[in-house]
This record gives structure tokens, sequence and C-alpha cells, in this order.
């Protein structure tokens, strides 16, 4: 359990459904100040992940699902990198969701997401996900009005139903500003190594950076429920977005305080057999 | 590609067929002497590994799968961490086989493994995989010997399907000695955060040894072929069984040496876009 004396940063950064909630501004109300403080924190927060990880994969009973939301450029792959690299992979299922297939666009929208729900023991990590399907699907109108309106609704069937079946819902929504998002597009662009992630679509989504807000601000109200909580990352500073990840996600396994299943055999006559009945002792 | 000037370890390691193989003894013939030089390399052979991958990724091509094989306590899960562990997540897809399920039963034994195999852009993992249907189905008589029998025919088709298919095999056999099973059976059981990784049934596959290692050898020889050789990585040292499986998959994808595409959009007119033409600039 996470001590009281400690503030939550959970509790920081948690969407309270009908607070009147805005995304701005960019402050960062709890954790670290600076870089290498940052650095500190992160190191010890991964060394009690990894101890966390590991008990949720022996007890192999319930999973963990961290949905990673954020424009173009917020970090959704620096954060599978920096914060999901600190657990051991064995028990880590990474989930990209790019535009959805022919295929998958024939059935519901939440076909491809439910065979990616980590099985009882994993962390899965969503890059992009359902959401999709109430921003890009909203803002640029692929469905109409009253199709993605209602997705709100089933979305919050779907992971209350998840909470139920003992996944833990995470949802980060990585929060940058227009000034950061044009740097790091231009970072890309003349970086020859980085010139494979920018698409020209990118730019279009940035000129209507208030649409997808709106889009982003609905999805949190509507959609952070009790049972599967959305927070708020302010992301322009990396390590920041990265400590404050890895914190939420520490919480939420402190919190569920997976402990390895006892032995089912008797130890002391496993140890005896090995000790003076082996025949290559 | 790798410097010819370095001597290859995969060439060090690699199974040749009919060479009349033997499995011991567990020297280490290229590499690291001590613990602490073995740091160093494998820091190095991370970061290149990383680099590797994530022009993998962007290429979005080709694939690569590690086969991961030994007997209990010799290394996978650990391999899985430390060598795993050092490429971003995002790109890595770890599959731990267990007995397989009455489902997975009904179905051919490549049915279940065929569904991990990694798509373009992705190093899959297999922590166990299809040769245990060679290996425990063979010792434990779990089928009769005509199955398994033909079963090595199979995997042969199956891996140089894959090849074709664009997906590079690399099989790694981490080679323990029965002193060394010992041991770590023996700290499993007398460390309680360990106790639920052992299983009664470790001590009857260790009291087949001599057949395990027998299955072994046949699976190494009648399925090291040219399209998805094996490579045995001497693992009584964890450091050295570490560097080893590092370099051999840092050597495979340096030979493939996949690269990032090139741009299909005009650089120098998305940078005047954002830089001349932004909203928010």
């Amino acid at each position: 359990m996470a001590k009281k004396t400690v503030p939550s940063v959970r509790d920081a950064l948690r969407v309270r459904p009908g607070s009147g909630l805005h995304l701005g501004p960019r402050d960062t109300p709890v954790g670290p100040a600076t870089k290498a403080e940052a650095a500190d924190l992160l190191a010890a927060t991964g060394e009690r992940l990894a101890v966390l990880q590991e008990a949720l994969y022996a007890e192999s009973r319930r999973s963990v699902l961290l949905v990673l939301q954020g424009m173009d450029t917020s970090g959704k792959g620096g954060t599978v990198s920096h914060v999901c690299g600190l657990v051991n992979p064995q028990g880590l299922r990474v989930t990209s969701f790019k535009a959805p297939t022919r295929q998958e666009l024939r059935h519901d929208f939440l076909w491809r997401v439910r065979k990616q729900v980590p099985p009882p023991g994993y962390i899965g990590v969503f890059d992009r996900s359902h959401y999709e399907d109430v921003l890009i699907a909203r803002v640029q109108e692929l469905v109409p009005r009253e199709v993605w309106d209602a997705r709100y609704f089933a979305i919050n069937e779907f992971e209350a139903e998840l909470a139920e079946a003992g996944t833990t819902v995470v949802k980060v929504f990585l929060h940058i500003s227009p000034e950061e998002q044009r740097e790091r597009l231009i970072a890309r662009l003349e970086t020859p190594a980085k010139q494979w992630k920018y698409d020209p679509a990118d730019l279009v989504a940035r000129s209507r950076w208030t649409e997808y807000e709106e889009a982003y601000r609905a999805a949190l109200e509507r959609c952070g429920t009790a049972a599967a909580p959305w927070y708020i990352v302010p992301a322009d500073r990396k390590w920041y977005r990265n400590w404050a990840v890895a914190s939420v996600l520490l919480e939420t396994l402190e919190e569920l305080a997976p402990t390895p299943p006892e032995p089912t055999y008797d130890v002391a006559a496993e140890l005896a057999r090995i000790t003076y009945a082996d025949p290559w002792g």
C-alpha cells in the first residue's frame, strides 16, 4: 500500500468527473523540480516497479492496462521506452494501435482492442487505443456524430467489464503545449534518423489543435470513471513525464499489492531431495 | 555489416550440422573473461542493438525471432530480462510457451506457435518454443516415437518458410551444467520470493538429464539449418550468457542492416510549413 504520508501522484493528477476540467496550464503539481532529481526518483521507482511486476506475474491472477494517449509527439513512444523499459519485458505486452485496417473496420471499434487486453499476470500498454475512435474519428468526422457519441458509453461499459474481470485500467493523457509540439516536429524533420516518424498528416491534425483539445476534454470528462480513471500528465518535459507515468503505475501496483502464491509443494522435502538424493550432487 | 576484423560470436557458437556435435564442455570460446569486462561490452552492445532495432521497426519490412531453449534454470527468463531489456519494448514481443492447453492440443503442434511469429518490424522472443515438442514430448513419451520423429522435418519446413517470408530465426541453447542447475534450484527453494518459480517436476526432469541432453543434441543436429541456425551459449555464468546472446542478436541485426525508409514527403516543404505558416508559431 502507498504510505499515507507520501503525497499521492495519482491524487494530484487524476481527472475528477464534473470538476469543470480544463487541460491547461501544464504546470507540475507534484514531483521533482529538476532533471537530476527526476532521474534519481525514476531509478528508485523502477526498482520497486520491477519487484511488484514480478509479483504480479507470479501471482498470475490480475493484470494492469496502461493506456497512453496524447497529441502527435507528446511522447507515447518515449514513455513506452523509458517507463515500460523499467520492467521485465517478459511480463509486458505493448500494443501500438495504428489506423484500423479494412478487416478491423468491418467489426465494432472495440473488436481489435479486446484481443489485446493483457492476460492475468501481465502489464499491457496501449500506445493509442480505443480512444482514437472518439478523437480522430470525431474531429475528422470519420463517422457520424451519433456513432461517435454512443462510443463514450460503450467505452465506459467495456472498461467497467475489464475492471470486473481483474484488469486495472490506468489511462494517461500526455499533455503537451502547441509550442513544444512545434519544436518536436521541427526536430523530427531536421534529424534524418527521425524523419520516418514524421507524417504530413501531423500538420493537418495540428491545424485543428483546438478541436482535438475539445475532443480530449470530452473523452477525459465522460470516461474518467472510478473504475478506470484518467490522469493528466504534463509532458512538455520528458523527465517529468517519465517520472509521473512511472509513479502512477507504481502507485497502482502498490494498491493491488500482488503477492506470489504460496508454494503448493513441501519446501523442506524438496530441498532434502536435491541435497541428499541427487544423482548429480 | 560486422567488421571482418572482429571475431564473430556467431561463428564461434554456431552449431554445424554433421560436425559430430557434443554439448560439453561448457567452455567460453570467445568474449569477455571477467564480469566487469562483460558489463562494459554488454552496455556497448545494448546501445547498438537499440539503434538497429529502431531501424528495423522503422523499416517495418522484416522481423527477427529469437528462440530460447535450455534446461530448467538455464536462464531463459533472465536472458529476456537482461538482453531483451536493452531494446525498446515497443518493438519487442515476448511469448512464454507453457504446457499446451487442451485447446492447443487439439491442433497441430505448430498451430499456437504460428500465431506468435513476430510481424514485420518486430523482434520476437520465444521463451521455450515448438522445440518442447521434440524435447519433453520425446523424453516423457507424451506422443509415440513416429509422431515426434516427424516433427524435426516439420520444424525445418516451418522455419524455412519463416526465413522465406522475411523472419530471421535465431535459436539459442542455453547450456548449463547439472552442478550449476543444482545450485540454482537450491537457491530458488531457499529464497521465499523465488519459490513460485520452483516446480517439483523440475527434479523429475533433472533425474532424466542424460535423456534430455540427448534430445537437445538431436534437435540441435537435425534442426541446425542454414536458414535457422542454432547457437550453443555457455550459460553457467550469467554475465557471459547475457553478453553472448546480445552479441548473437547484434550480429544478426548488423547483417540484416535495416534502414528507415526514405521520407515520401518533401522535407524542406514541411519545414517551411511549420516554420512560416503555423498558426501557433
